[in-house]
């Protein structure tokens, strides 16, 4: 047992000389599980009656006989051409409203009974042949889902989900405000998708409705579940044990995944970065993929060894980040190391992504070098790791629903961005080296002593009463601008702002500002001043107390930072866009209160976290994102599994650069 | 008799018992005007063959019964999602040639014969409900009218009002220079609208035929202006003298106002600066609404006390902003000073939009305070300004087919924008704090000592020799750059630029240079030196004085502003893109000869503008555009209407920061 | 005989007696060339069955009467409006899948068969009837080849040209790598033309298929084609000799003009450049139109006089440019010299572009005083020049398929772009002042001494082994970053890059790092250090010696620049993006190597070039692209045919700004 290693692997795109190739570099880099058949729709099935496994099963085979584990994929991420042509509705219409023809991937429609029919059927063949065969370890259905359809075929759809979640069309045209310019539905055939040809101008974001573009949304996450489910539904036919996944993209914005969360057996993911400084923006994403499902570890289904190829700029990974990398999703709760992928194909849009084997087959580049350098460290750590927990004492909220609501809205500003607030408060927490969970809006609070809630734009259901009791039992709560303004429907709170959260925060806003990015507002906490920027709440405490001052405007001397004692705890009340200082500031002001702190808070960019096993053992992960090395005084003792050093409490540590270490302590 | 003060309402939105409520707060900010039934064409026709005036009428009736004064609008702004399913016709197709569905607002076909049939019959019906009853102050047809249709049935109209406009194919071949470009229509109905698909690249401003172009976006005006005919005219069965009007947009390109201006009552328009700092711009476009019907009070229809919700930075209006720019108004005529709205709509695109009464339903916020103190002071101003006539001794010519021929035209530049050169000649009056009338081509020029033509692309009928007559007289004409160029084809002039203006200007312009914005050719005027950029003209004199030189380039030393003795009076022709400073010396020479000042042109940013009272009276505004207090030494006698102080000239004045004086004189 | 001069006319445009205006001018000129009839396909054919030349015989009379040369239209570049509405499936379908209207021009669908067997007739009738005017000296089809077609007429023709291409469906998905994504066709009629409907993302150069694209590209490219030979065989019916040509438009990416040159008689080419630094773009385009028929001449078709319309900002030419760039034109090859146009059009998108005659119809003008003596100019030029060659050692390789396969690539960089290469490249032999000629990668390369191939991402046929035949005989062969990756079909060689240029090359390349603009890795190259950006190749020398290195990153140290002896030669690699200076700095070592110098290469933007009359008489142009003089010791003896003044070796030569002397040596 120990963490799976390898990635996607496409030998039907070869001749089946260059796989023994293929299998001897495995090898010779430790590669113990291959990805099969990702996109083989056409291969399987040629022909609309035809089916054709005799390829699939020499790749299959081959992978069994050479004993490696397989993820064996239903190959629907891409359907086949001649479906497109005896078939056109299966091919999506766009948000501009053009019916799309047989091209590129991802490229279904959800709602097409002919497209829903023929996946789940080879889903169901493949199910069938190959269920049983010992290799297999996992079943991945489709591919990153994603995109959206508005043909007319998921506009039934849309009316069907709407039909089913209102029941009524009063309910509907409450739930939408539609006696707003003049939009009351008086029939569901009258309702269409919320597209460019409808509610939108100057693209998704902009809408006329927003509950509607909202509830579109959710449909359309909803439509690509049911194609999810219509696949492992027909794997279970002939397989009722072995886990079925699809590998998610990490903060997607087109897909709930806590809507989805539930039907995975196991989380898995694609961790593409924008660019080579993302540790902290990926840290954030392990744990949020983690958070689906209540902490169980996830997959690394798919990085690249080296380069993507789909960006303007495609940079090459730097020595030792994909080794960093590889460590830091363990770190975070990754059960597996995948890559994409094995062999570089020749031609098409991947041609130049990176792969484990380049287009020269060899074995001496520095980027095979470092993978299997990478294969023969994780076989050093055997299981360890695996089935590991992250503890954590504090939650990070994020919602999808909350995501969606901010950024369609019409004012206040369309330069808040939802990613971008959560990433300052995960990285304030990051950067102190404390677990953290970042969990869906429903998720047990009750175990949690700081729950931080940035942007949480929509308040659904019990939210506020429950962010109360983690107050109320002493816990800190710590919220921010644009927080607690619109319930489930989009609809504003006929209220003071924040909404239900106004007791909890002990505060009222009647009214905020938003300026352009070049405009500050200074902002005094403490004895420092920070910056503030594009929002600026102006803040009536309701009984809080003021932590922070804006220093400029003609609210200058009025709160941006307030506390509010809540029972044995507080509530947090961040009216500003602080700059990541403030935030920083902020938040250990919070961890101060709870002693909350990794071992190396004051070092930047050297990450900590530690998993659990389910024997118990603890293990600390160091992982230095600097490119320059640094010096520590341990502050823990254990053996650093990776190299079998000992480690004492007080001794100096000689991290180099981009180093890790795995400490069982 | 006061200035109706108030706004838009939408009462539909909300159950009865909420309307107590904003009558009370109604009653407390002295709210005496609403505008009701804007988006109400669903409410009053829920389906094809069923009318259902029972909200409208409690609504109605509530206003009456509170005894508010009701701005009765027709609702046709948006059609109903069920017209758009049984008539797919009434959606527009855009201008990338895409039909549109049901959805958004502004969105029926001009010439759909149900959308007009089915308009005309909500306000008829309306008109014939609530004509006679007395709180009816006027009639509020559709909305913002705007956009535009490519449709079929466009199409149709399009080669209608074309056989009206030029009778004959050899007519329009000509005007449209169709021989270029092997164009020449055989038959009317090859005739296509402009479009991406047709004769379109790069967007709309960007065409093969400009003449084209040109007249499709008269002939959607004259479109548009048939939809609000076809309600007024259905309105006057009921009621014949009850004023008619709808809300204008300002400078909107898209609708050439004075097309529609006679047909308007009175203008009423709604003004939603791009930013903070707008006054002038504000000031210009006031006087452009004002202009439109020769001089008469409009109604301030729509104004955000807050904040707005459509843009990307939605900023929060300054204490003591909406009270100024709501003076500043009045004092360049309005005679109402209404908000959008009085209570925010809970959800959908506008929820986040400034209103009276916001969400929580308070009143104690600081916008609501600033509201009602405005009311208080309208209420005590009473009846001084209404009727009250602005006197101008300088016209500045707007023109909004210019606009739309330089815009259009391939070369000289892209980056000369029509607004940009008026705004800029406007300011320089305003700055100066004198009484501008901004009108038409077609207006009277007799009662003008100066006559400002910026950019006078397009130069029409008898507009040359009209110009002639004011400088014969001893008046100055001032026309600049790109001026007299082309006919009212939008065909050049066969003879020296600038055309019919060479007489009047005593220029030839045999070529022109055009630079990017980095570049500037510096101008020497008199003792200074300002900078000039994007177009620059060369002018060869033909008896016209040099005033000002280039002093760059290989046209260094040559003029680049000239003055040309013409009867008892001037010419000037500006030749090149000057800067604020230089379009102000070169105004401010012209002013000079006329002594045209307010009182305070040496004061930044302290407006000052006159209204005389059907009674004779002088009032003088004074507006404190600055964030800072100023200090003057009055220059008039008088009363402050808002304080009931009284001025002597000589004495110490201080006017706070955003401060407002009504002087009667 | 002498350098033909004039250019476009239209005088359909106007009465005739303008047209007598004209020729007056014309004479005052020096005007013995018109362009006639470039878009008259409606006036000679007003009606599907009627065909009426009777302008037209006006026009060209009056041209032969006046003793005029005549390069003669078909007049296809717009078809009629009437056409458009008889036959909808002439008008284009464009990449976003909207099927046009009529409009525009360039607007034809090359695959309908209307429209072939329409344009086809309307060149034969013209050529029936004017052919044997001894007026005539060329005939001009249609104009500006250029945009794309995706209606579903190309794409049946394009499943034809692949049918030929690849005969059977296994080569083309072999070709096209379509087992990836799962895209194998199964029935040629699966294949849909690639647009932002079926393969493509983010615009025309983001596809899945690369391929496909490419393919697309050739095919196009052919259709157009085809268009062409269509009317060049209806003339030839009955004029088996006169010249027949088309406008081409220079480094225009949308057509493989190396796939048209054997159907052109000669080359013609308007010239457009982007702005007034041009000098260095120019001298490159020439140099490509010149070898696209192996060094013979060719006619510079268009240029503007004064300014272009068609951009956001159109500069003036200043005084002496126009000359300046016409006598850079003869120096490259031309053997005419042509304006459009000679009188500036009253409407429409073209009214403001420049013109020998403006619309005031003026003599007394700048421009025309610079025409006409430019004019004067090349009669006493008499036939000097015509026929000439210019020697070339130095080959350039220009490949369109290479360009395409760079820009649609997904990976390393989009920000690497084919032109700005090859301009860096080109540019460094230009200020050397060595003869260049820009060559087809199939050109005989066994007469150059140099061969630069910049990015020379495709490798093609036998030319590795070309390459390596220019080495082995003693000469220089320099390539770049991103040459040698791929196959004709876009995929990439199954061996070390640069593939089969490693051996010549005598390096492997196993990584590539691709950065923003704004990073820098400065590249020490002997005793200087310049700047090298985007794209940064990580060199393993086979053999190869190190001649530059980079000098940051994890990669310092490791080489940027090295040079592999071969044979008797050299092998150069260039791995990085090197700036102008290092660029420079490379090609003067090889330039050193091989004693190939210009007579300045050490001033600045003085640029010379030789030609060689058919008599073997040598003439040698110097062009003064500077906006100041230059003094120089004259480096040969011979006679200014311009001036008539001899020059001899030694003597103090002065040249003004933007001068020429053309030295016949």
């Amino acid at each position: 047992m120990k963490v799976p290693f390898g990635g996607d692997y496409n030998p039907e795109q070869w001749p089946e000389d260059v796989w023994k190739d293929d299998y001897r570099l495995f090898d010779a880099a430790r590669i113990d599980t291959v990805t099969l058949g990702v996109f083989t729709w056409t291969l399987t099935q040629p022909a609309p009656d035809v089916y054709d496994f005799s390829t699939l099963d020499r790749v299959v085979a081959k992978a069994e006989a050479e004993g490696r584990n397989v993820c064996l994929a239903t190959g629907t991420g891409a359907h086949p051409a001649w479906l497109a042509r005896a078939h056109p509705e299966v091919t999506r219409v766009d948000f501009e409203g053009r019916k799309h023809r047989y091209g590129a991937r991802h490229n279904s429609c959800p709602s097409s009974p002919v497209f829903r029919r023929l996946s789940t059927e080879v889903a169901r063949r493949i199910a069938q042949r190959y269920a049983g065969n010992p290799a297999i370890v996992a079943w991945h259905v489709g591919n990153e889902y994603g995109g959206a359809c508005y043909c007319d075929l998921c506009a039934a759809g849309f009316r069907d989900w709407l039909r089913q979640r209102y029941e009524t069309l009063d309910g509907l045209n409450a739930a939408w405000y539609t006696t707003f310019w003049s939009h009351t539905f008086t029939d569901w055939d009258e309702i269409e998708p919320p597209s460019a040809l409808t509610e939108h101008w100057r693209g998704p974001d902009h809408t006329a409705f927003q509950g509607i573009t909202l509830d579109y949304l959710r449909f359309m996450s909803d439509a690509m579940l049911a194609n999810y489910l219509d696949e492992k539904a027909a794997i279970r036919e002939s397989d009722p044990t072995t886990p079925v996944t699809t590998n998610l993209m990490g903060m997607f914005r087109g897909i709930d995944y806590h809507r989805w969360a539930s039907h995975l057996d196991f989380v898995s993911w694609d961790n593409y970065p924008p660019d080579d400084t993302s540790q902290a923006r990926m840290a954030l994403t392990h744990d949020l993929m983690r958070g689906l499902k209540d902490g169980q570890p996830f997959w690394l289904m798919e990085q690249t060894p080296s380069v993507t190829a789909c960006r303007d700029v495609n940079p090459l990974k730097r020595p030792g980040v994909m080794r960093l990398w590889s460590w830091q999703a363990v770190a975070h709760g990754a059960d597996a190391v995948l890559f994409f992928q094995m062999r570089a194909s020749r031609g098409a849009s991947e041609k130049y992504h990176g792969a484990v084997i380049g287009h020269s087959g060899r074995s001496d580049t520095r980027v095979f070098g470092e993978v299997a350098a990478l294969g023969a460290e994780l076989e050093r750590l055997g299981a360890a790791t695996l089935g590991a927990r992250t503890p954590a004492r504090v939650a990070l909220l994020f919602d999808w629903d909350s995501w969606w609501a901010l950024e369609l809205s019409d004012g206040p500003s369309r330069l808040v961005r939802y990613q971008q607030v959560v990433l300052a408060y995960h990285r304030a927490l990051w950067d102190a080296g404390v677990g953290v969970d970042v969990v869906a809006v429903t998720a047990d609070l009750s175990r949690y002593d700081v729950v931080v809630a940035p942007a949480l734009h929509m308040l659904k259901g019990d939210l506020a009463r429950r962010l109360e009791e983690v107050a109320a039992r002493g816990g800190s709560v710590v919220t921010t601008f644009l927080s607690g303004r619109v319930d489930e429907d989009d609809n504003a709170f006929l209220m003071d702002v924040p909404g239900p959260l106004g007791a909890l925060m002990g505060v009222r806003v009647d009214e905020w500002d938003a300026r352009d990015q070049e405009f500050v507002n200074p902002v005094r906490l403490g004895d420092q001043t920070v910056e503030s920027r594009l929002l600026f709440e102006l803040v009536i405490p309701q009984g809080a107390e003021v932590v922070g001052t804006y220093q400029a405007d003609f609210y200058a001397g009025t709160p941006a930072v307030t506390r509010n004692a809540f029972g044995a705890g507080h509530g947090w009340y961040v009216a500003a866009g602080l700059d990541q200082a403030g935030v920083s500031w902020v938040l250990r002001q919070v961890l101060d209160r709870h002693e909350l702190y990794g071992p190396y808070p004051e070092v930047p960019d050297l990450e900590t976290a530690v998993r659990v096993a389910p024997d118990g053992t603890r293990l600390l992960f160091l992982l230095n994102h600097n490119a320059e090395p640094v010096s520590l005084t341990a502050r823990f003792d254990g053996v650093d599994l990776l190299t079998g050093t000992t480690v004492q409490s007080g001794q100096m540590l000689h991290m180099e650069a981009r180093g890790v270490m795995v400490v069982r302590q």
